[in-house]
């Protein structure tokens, strides 16, 4: 080991490597997913020449290695064994072009979200990939894990607004596919493979993303309603009534409702907690004269057809703000009930009524008096679940997890819609994929890292 | 071989195979591109079980296979060679289920998407995926082209429909990702593979597909303008200010304009043949009260800017077929110069004058008198040019060709933007992509395709 770290030490400038007590918390925090061991070292190469020197030399070696981005992950991911190899990309982080006509955003891996975000608002662009750690995950993580978060409906997933990348296969061998177009059936799409893959099949370097317009105005909504039919049927109504400029499309049982009614006193739920269902809706658009006006026409309309009870449209960004943090800032109340299990899962739109009562009933049958709360991004069939039964055991978490993984199989749902399998999903993997499925998995696994240096343990 | 032959019988119906004689015309059509051997059968399988037994049969004896769907291909993708067992899915056509809340289609790879299409219709939806072929070109087939078309600049290429598939893989196995959720980070997106790969590393035979809601109105202009910039600056203005309901936005270079105009009687060319540039512009909305008004006031604002010299908005649908019958029915003008070599390429938006400039110069060189025209969808980064040089020999098509993907290679463009590799482009892969991705292509194909027996000799 002593001559790979002195290789290793080679490959870099002096801030490049660290070793022993130099190896911050930031580089085994796991923020509570797993546990971490310690790293026999953390590199921290500043160019694709210097990664692909690192990985050869540990692919050589036989040597596990972990890719870090921004750490901001919730399976565990990134959490590194006893004696591997950290790789982290956060030096690697410059913006190097971006092209106002081809409206693309040429970036290293290590950017930070946020900056991106401010590098394209800078050029008259929006970068769509948005979630809640925006200040600290990077770009290469958000691809590594085909990241979804806020604008999904709109946008897609973050698999969607790739073009291009650059990724170094396990062996050192650097696969540049930093393509700039729109279309482009040469060959295989290789970048697809890296895209999702939780850094097991190669490690992304740069990348080549796609920029969208500015929406010119967002007008949002938070509106309570008494059946599931009338959410599926408001959605619909504001599909094809507002011609593709839905934002989101969030939506809260009432459980999760009555919860921020009564545990979280700083925030101001808009309306009665007397509904079965609650929507939070942003429509985005791009005539600031009439934008507005024909989103209140739609609202009427689905108040007319009785398919919303009740509602508020926000009249300023300090109201948007505040019917947002109805749906995202509920933490003083969870942590009231913490320890909690939370959940990212998806289910074909239609069943998700059925999940959320299921899984409250069976949770209850276990854990008499327990706290589940559902919510989620209904328009892209994601729902999260955030369940506390009074203490925090992994028997506890196994079983909860075995009631709410065993409904998502029944379904035909997903075990983990947006976050990835990493380490802590890995043994519910089987419950969404076939076994087919998981031995072609391997398969890749084994043509693209043969040795299984990458991520040892994530995934698979 | 007879053995085969008898054992491949066994699989299926007494429909199921085709042998000497009763094999048609259809499944030798090259439609130009390349030619065809003597196929040892045809097997057209009912199910799933019985490609992935036809499948183990050829793969067990090493008989290569050609698989096919709609034959509307251009690139040589389908055409079988002597001894090649060609297996045609078109008779596994069933639309199986559509879900009008999850807002997908179930359905078998060998249905015609105009029929894919109907049946989106009625449920209320639309199938995004459209080209030309929609009469013949099959849903399997359009995947494993990752077909483009004509709204790929509203909703993406065909990849970005798919949410789930099935393949079956070379020995047999069958590989069932019927993903209904926009959202499924479980593992690695295996599905991805499939598409674009021109059936060489799987056969697709079931596929889930996103709708969407229908546009409720769509207006078209065509519009004339004297500077590149100024397409450029109108397609970012229509972007900006119609909140992202921009269907096509289809450019024409003057020589092709002039071209219609002189040589084709029966169409209808609006504007007076004095412009450099010419587009073509569908926009999509669902306001029929203010959806018309809003794009005349964009237009109006184009002229103001003078980004637009001249231009007609469509005031019915004749209007409008005979606005796109200038962009696409150029054929009897087409037949008058044939034997012509047409082209598929794409390329970064800002370079795409400059290709078209080159392009026209550089074969006049070589060619004098030559007619090329340029044109193409120009909001995906996407052209196409027809060149004719009074004669089709092996010789002038190969010349054609090193000058234009000599060209599209400087600039950092794809030889193939939306109809694929084949056999015609095979030459010129190397030429869009580097050596290591190439290389990684291959390695995929040997993992997934050991014997090879997967549509031999396309795209690899």
């Amino acid at each position: 080991m002593t001559d790979l770290l002195s290789d290793l030490a080679a490959t870099v400038d002096a801030s490049g490597i660290l070793t022993g007590d130099d190896i911050g918390p930031r580089y085994t925090d796991t923020r509570g997913h797993g546990s971490a061991g310690a790293p026999a070292c953390v590199m921290r190469p500043t160019s694709t020449a210097q990664v692909s020197a690192i990985l050869k030399l540990c692919n050589d070696a036989g040597r596990t290695v972990v890719p870090q981005g921004g750490m901001t992950g919730l399976v565990g991911g990134g959490t590194p064994g006893d004696g591997d190899v950290v790789l982290s990309l956060e030096r690697m982080n410059a913006i190097e072009e971006i092209d106002p006509t081809g409206r693309t955003m040429v970036a290293e891996a290590g950017v930070v979200l946020e900056t991106a975000h401010d590098a394209a608002d800078d050029a008259g662009f929006v970068l769509p990939i948005d979630l809640g750690a925006r200040g600290s995950a990077t770009l290469g993580g958000l691809i590594s894990t085909n990241a979804g978060g806020n604008n999904v409906i709109r946008y897609g997933m973050t698999r969607q607004s790739v073009l291009g990348l650059e990724a170094v296969l396990a062996d050192g061998t650097v696969l540049t596919s930093m393509n700039r177009m729109l279309k482009n059936n040469a060959g295989y799409d290789l970048k697809q493979m890296f895209i999702g893959s939780e850094g097991t099949l190669g490690l992304v370097t740069r990348c080549v993303l796609r920029l969208q317009s500015k929406p010119l105005t967002t007008s949002t909504a938070f509106v309570g309603m008494d059946d599931f039919q009338s959410v599926i049927g408001f959605l619909s109504l504001l599909d094809s009534k507002l011609g593709g400029g839905l934002g989101a499309f969030e939506v809260m049982w009432s459980e999760y409702y009555d919860f921020v009614d009564e545990r979280c006193p700083s925030l101001k739920p808009p309306l009665p907690a007397e509904h079965k269902y609650y929507v939070l809706t942003d429509v985005l658009g791009a005539d600031p004269e009439s934008d507005k006006e024909r989103f209140e026409t739609v609202l009427e309309m689905a108040h007319t057809q009785g398919l919303i009870q009740n509602g508020v449209v926000a009249q300023s960004d300090a109201d948007r703000d505040d019917l947002w943090a109805v749906r995202e800032g509920a933490g003083e109340g969870f942590r009231a009930i913490a320890p909690m299990f939370t959940y990212d899962v998806s289910m074909p739109i239609l069943t998700m009524d059925d999940f959320a009562t299921r899984a409250m009933a069976d949770i209850e049958a276990v854990f008499p008096g327990a706290t589940t709360l559902i919510l989620g991004h209904l328009g892209d069939g994601n729902l999260h679940a955030v369940v506390a039964v009074g203490e925090g055991s992994g028997e506890s978490h196994r079983k909860v997890n075995d009631i709410l993984y065993g409904i998502i199989r029944d379904l035909g749902g997903s075990v983990s819609a947006e976050h990835g399998i990493g380490t802590e999903k890995r043994d519910y993997l089987s419950w969404s994929r076939t076994d087919a499925e998981v031995e072609v998995m391997r398969m890749l696994k084994r043509t693209l890292d043969p040795k299984g240096i990458l991520n040892p343990g994530k995934v698979l």
